[in-house]
């Protein structure tokens, strides 16, 4: 399994030259996807590099235009680029006007097909399924309609003991039934149970994203025992009356929820442009939950694990 | 007279790390104005540090994304720092309704006022007056419809010639008028002709601003002694087919363009992505035009005229 995030935008509404507004480039072992689309997503994604056209599908969180000003010129440079792969775009169902409106003024038709999924609010559903990840959303609290997204890695087989299999002199062309967790039935009838056979599988990588949200804790059973999530840490403790007023979270608040779901690591982002500095929220943070760390543009965040699946 | 020009941005549909869309920032003595505004914009005002509550207008030539997709982005910034003075925005008519679909769904409201100027196209007309400058429209040739601009300093008035009021005994009270053209009528009833006394006001400065057009030498005489000419060159002469079917010009051609209208100086931008250095479109430019300078992200180009007006 490798799991890989991207920032490509840290900061919230008012971007600086340093911080762009949110935007995140997921990678689940080969697959990648786009979560949030602030502008200059393209030009982030061209300075690190990272092939647009290998993005299958494109998560939108909500209609504020710091997490999608910049998904209409992405659309636009795939469709120059010559890309024709399925594109997939998940996202309220407004988004789909705009983008129809602003491909009939500029008298545009992509080359590819853009599968656009109007999302609705309010529950957690799964919402999309490949070879790779499902995806379901998490209904989060902000002043519009917002769904945060929780991507789970697919359930992963057991895992055969090997000594077992000598034991019991398994034939190979069993293992693949073993794995799914079938039981052994040897040629005399006798049923040898899968436990003896097989250890449980390595549990799924799962990872959230909580983009604009104020502090919630009624999110906390969907992204409970979370290996990372993110959660945006607008402002610091400071301006906690300020992040509610705007239904935004405070870096220890963000903490609070990282802390009552037992996430494996924070991430924290989605700063408000008044900090130059950042170091503030992270120590906030850290106070409340040890395992946090700051998004910042172009950080990237691998994890890897090498047990067999 | 002091007139700036800042390139935010110089590159055309695909924009690179290096190189954002088309943007630049017009400086006549104290005003600002800005011309299209592609994604990113405003992210290039805070790098080049330009005050962007200072832009009393915003000129939008045509509705590819390269040219406005990032304007919504800058009116939400303009906005959230708590703009109250009123933003001129001239532009196609349809740009209207996005802006007004995307607060809709944003459930936001300006605070300031925004005033819609929807263009039509094909001919040349006065757009704009404020104290300092007329903007008049060019009609360009391009895909869709698209208005080039043109920026002229108001008429100055007529110069005073010092020596003569003193050899005609003029009073200081009648100079206002002088300036402005009128003959001086001594007590006695003696007309003393105007150019006797005043010699011919300073040439006002023009800048035109051809975004994405066509060779097109029709509009030659819109910008006939223009003192500076920006005018798109997308291609090398090695791609002149290519621009000729995507309405696009030739470094070259552009050059073509200033040498018939005897422009004071070209600037040429709006490169394509696919070259990574833009040597070579000056090269070409210049051969045809030697008053010739390129576009790129961040160059400003600074004129002075310290005659007394």
């Amino acid at each position: 399994m490798a799991f890989n995030l991207t920032i490509l935008g840290s900061n919230s509404s008012i971007p600086t030259a340093s911080r762009f507004p949110t935007s995140q480039l997921v990678e689940f072992n080969s697959s990648y996807y786009l979560l949030d689309c602030g502008e200059g997503t393209q030009i982030q994604l061209r300075k690190y590099r990272i092939k647009i056209q290998r993005i299958r599908a494109i998560f939108i969180t909500h209609l504020h235009g710091d997490h999608y000003f910049g998904l209409f010129g992405l659309l636009g440079t795939m469709h120059l680029l010559g890309r024709n792969a399925t594109l997939d775009l998940f996202a309220p169902p407004e988004l789909k006007e705009m983008i129809e409106l602003q491909l009939k003024v500029a008298k545009t038709k992509f080359q590819f097909e853009l599968n656009f999924h109007p999302l609705t609010f309010g529950e957690s559903k799964v919402i999309w399924e490949d070879d790779q990840v499902s995806v379901s959303t998490i209904p989060l609290q902000h002043r519009i309609p917002c769904n945060g997204f929780l991507f789970r890695e697919h359930s992963h087989k057991r895992r055969i003991k090997k000594e077992a299999l000598d034991t019991f002199r398994v034939p190979l062309q069993k293992i693949p039934k073993l794995k799914e967790g079938a039981d052994y039935v040897t040629d005399n009838g006798e049923v040898i149970k899968n436990e003896l056979l097989t250890h449980d599988p390595r549990k799924s990588f799962t990872f959230a994203f909580c983009s604009d949200t104020k502090f919630d804790p009624s999110i906390v059973p969907y992204i409970k025992d979370v290996d990372v999530l993110y959660h945006e840490g607008t402002f610091l403790e400071s301006e906690r009356e300020r992040a509610h007023k705007t239904f935004h979270s405070t870096a220890a608040e963000a903490a609070e929820i990282a802390k009552m779901a037992n996430a494996g690591l924070l991430i924290i982002g989605h700063y408000s442009a008044r900090y130059s500095s950042i170091e503030a929220h992270l120590e906030q943070a850290r106070k409340v939950y040890k395992s946090t760390e700051l998004a910042w543009d172009g950080r990237k965040f691998e994890f890897r694990d090498n047990a067999t699946g």
